[in-house]
């Protein structure tokens, strides 16, 4: 049934999603399925395994896997905050002994970066990044064609670039990360912030008329019926994401930024802010060519996709780390 | 007298410094000579043909261009503030049909990234990042052992970073950039605001008593001599240089930080300093190897021995946009 198909999975803090794709048409997979993510990492591995035997059974079909966070080029993975159980395991070396297939690990966002930049909205690109705007913030860079890992594997996690010395602070340890003020979450606390300064009153309604309840999806829906406050908390959203994409545009001189990730389900409201408020922070915008900003062609499923395109490359090239 | 040479030509906002090497051997110049930079596109390009001449007299070597600001893949010079009356011109086509030489031309740190990883600081590295500290922060950017320039030549900017919505506003538009905290300018305003608030008497002393007049170098004296309050100063400096290194790191992953420019002339009282800053704000440091911080090889003469790099490449292979 599977013959011939690779397997991918998406590794999250609370689920994985797998999918089995054929590698000439990773954009439309044969199977999908998501099971929750188990805590520990000798659980993880056992669910990893009985997600791909459901998968792929029976089958001897590469597999790739994204994971959130630090993933070296042995394919260890290394630290990730939505894993802290999981700390600095072997995961493709030891899945690859444990059920005789190639398996490749990298992280989730680069691995969304292959899906995008393969098949997706980064085709036709060789200077790209992406980035996931979820709860926090990920990435991926692509340089002349290539999606780049750096010296060690790590490359790719513009979310805790210090973007604020007076920001609030993150869990990494830093202060004022890009992820605290560009991210679903960021947007969350300037809907918060906005709602309890009397500010936002279709908002709070559509929350149930408790500031504390608004969340960023409320300030959407309100901006959506045209409310004056949330879109205005948008543009200030917009602003900092903004901030953050001209950083990169400045370092790295892309011609596509992609976004992703959850906070873009709101591309209808937020993408021509964003579009918008790149360009007034890009370094000598006037001798330059504009960057094309786009919307990520995958949505949930990138991951699990970039990780099977990760997986059919692995198995043609015959290289497994 | 200098066949088989290239020049190298270091336009630089007040002078120009060139050089002729012999294309094994660029870290030794065969000759060195500085002239003022001219204002005006056409007095430039005036000079610079003279320069060539008088360094490669009735020669054929290939030139090499470093200038300080955009320089397109057609080797255009887009825009630089230190050259403000220089916009748009496209000085690698102009010079190359005039002096019937290959001629081509980079952003004067990209030049710099070519000779401190092919003869300095960054020999041996695949993935490296070269700072240059001075009155700004200029950059080049170093992935899979290539220098890199992005879609339209324009990679390697950081000092545009905006890392401090907060500071000082930059001439470029944006404020909080990171060349403001962490260039020369932003040591010597540092140490201003230090004298101004009643501390740095050492380096007050050295400035000949006026708070006004203390610059960077005074507070690097006073630190030399192991004066506490300047000592500080250079703390609080190499916080804001490690600030924006680690936001690379996160996002390039290197396995070295080569930091030139004049201020590096202190590294005897900063590189410590910024090498103990760093660490502290990398992502996860306690799950990855330490990032190498080294400073340049070559000093001022870095940007036009690069330039005289690209110029050997270019004749080598024939390539001359």
């Amino acid at each position: 049934m599977s013959s011939g198909g690779v397997v991918g999975i998406d590794i999250g803090g609370t689920k994985m999603l797998g999918v089995v794709v054929d590698p000439a048409d990773p954009a439309h997979p044969r199977d999908e399925r998501r099971v929750p993510t188990p805590h520990g990492a000798d659980a993880l591995l056992d669910a990893v395994a009985e997600l791909v035997d459901v998968l792929d059974p029976g089958g001897r079909g590469a597999v790739g896997l994204g994971i959130p966070g630090l993933v070296d080029r042995d394919d260890v993975f290394r630290y990730g905050p939505n894993l802290p159980d999981v700390v600095d395991v072997a995961v493709g070396p030891i899945l690859r002994e444990r059920l005789g297939r190639t398996v490749v690990a990298d992280n989730d966002a680069t691995c969304a970066t292959f899906a995008e930049f393969r098949a997706g909205a980064g085709v036709g690109h060789r200077d790209g990044v992406l980035l996931t705007l979820g709860t926090g913030i990920g990435g991926g860079v692509v340089v002349d064609g290539e999606v780049r890992h750096g010296a060690y594997g790590f490359a790719g996690e513009p979310g805790h670039m210090m973007i604020d010395p007076a920001g609030p602070p993150c869990p990494c340890g830093r202060r004022g990360c890009w992820e605290r003020m560009a991210s679903g979450s960021g947007l969350g606390r300037l809907a918060r912030d906005g709602a309890q300064a009397g500010r936002l009153r279709r908002a709070v309604d559509l929350a149930g008329g408790d500031p504390e309840a608004v969340r960023g999806e409320h300030v959407v829906a309100a901006a959506r019926e045209g409310d004056h406050d949330a879109g205005a908390v948008l543009d200030e959203f917009a602003w900092w994401v903004a901030a953050g994409v001209a950083n990169l545009i400045d370092l790295l001189d892309p011609s596509v930024v992609v976004l992703g990730g959850g906070v873009i389900d709101a591309a209808d409201v937020l993408l021509h802010r964003i579009e918008a408020a790149v360009p007034e922070q890009v370094l000598a915008r006037a001798h330059r060519p504009s960057v094309e900003i786009a919307a990520a062609h995958f949505g949930a499923t990138a991951g699990a996709i970039g990780a099977a395109v990760l997986a059919a490359d692995a198995a043609r090239t015959g290289l497994s780390p």
